[in-house]
């Protein structure tokens, strides 16, 4: 398309590869970029330099912050004896949003999966054995409830084991809000398996 | 939300803005830069800055380019008697992607909408008058099929009314690919309207 400049033509493609934007979309930020040029470009350039600059890996727990240990690791209000682990540092964000969980996390950097090529050794686990020889009581593994999750719940089961330490599990079920009609026969399989007395 | 630094939050918020992005795929496209600093935040944030400082609109026809005169204004291939009328710049790239058009355009910078406070005023319709006046032979209005766009091609058919040009409009009818039974009654009905004879 000869008509766009190189400049905007790179924004575009840079914009593209962002979770969520395809082409169209992509077209459609860049052209509100440029049209909100100082109240939206410049500070978002500025914010992303900064932030480039700033956010570390925790060398703890692999979250995201402006220092290592993070603030969740340094946090001395958050038992210590608790440790959740997640696949990625979103699974994190997520339940500090839901605000469920106050030990320490343990952030994996992915899930186990033969097609993609994810093996024990690319994930955080060496790491998680270490911290679980060290005082941790009790493991929650909260993967998503995917195959590739699962295999990696089992497989941390295993390498765990050794360890001593309590491993448990997120519960599977219907959803709070939702509807059994629109439910997967796993989910409810699951929910009846594990219903609870009134 | 205490866990995400103040940087990470603000990069959220500043992304949350761009079009196609609501909070939560937001935050994902914020993930998914730091992941990719040196990838993808920091030709990003350069391609932003690139942009902002090359970047103006063109002051004959309000395209964006690195100069003004844009580079379609100032292709001489292009036929200078016909002139196509687009409510915004991405109009004006969508018509140049299919390639149907060799002339030149006029970016109006939106459509006439009472609930938006858009009068005629806000819109870059003087200087489209004044084009008009000085060698132009048809004019196409190429406004979206909305109540906004066809009131705007209804006022500028009236306001180009003095100049004499000739005023044509894109067809209304069943869209190429399109089926009949998704179509609402308004296009089956202007495509019933304008049929042809085979």
């Amino acid at each position: 398309m000869s008509t766009i400049g190189p400049e905007i033509e790179r924004l575009i493609q840079l914009l593209a590869k962002l979770p969520g934007l395809g082409p169209r979309s992509a077209r459609r930020a860049a052209l509100d970029l440029l049209k909100k040029r100082e109240a939206l470009m410049e500070p978002l350039a500025q914010a992303m330099r900064e932030a480039a600059a700033a956010i570390k890996t925790c060398g703890i727990c692999g979250n995201l912050d402006t220092a290592s240990p993070c603030a969740l690791c340094r946090d001395p209000r958050r038992e210590s004896h608790l440790l959740c682990v997640v696949e990625d540092v979103a699974d994190l964000w997520a339940l500090e949003r839901a605000g469920v969980f106050r030990g320490r996390y343990h952030v994996l950097g992915g899930a186990l999966s033969a097609l993609d090529g994810v093996t024990p050794e690319r994930l955080n686990v060496a790491a998680l054995i270490e911290r679980c020889q060290a005082g941790i009581e009790e493991v929650i593994l909260a993967m998503n409830a995917t195959v590739e999750g699962q295999t990696t719940a089992h497989y941390l089961l295993d390498a765990l084991a050794a360890t001593g330490v309590k491993v448990t599990r997120l519960a599977h079920g219907v959803p709070v809000g939702g509807e059994l009609d629109y439910l997967d026969e796993g989910t409810l399989s699951a929910a009846f398996k594990a219903r609870r007395a009134l």
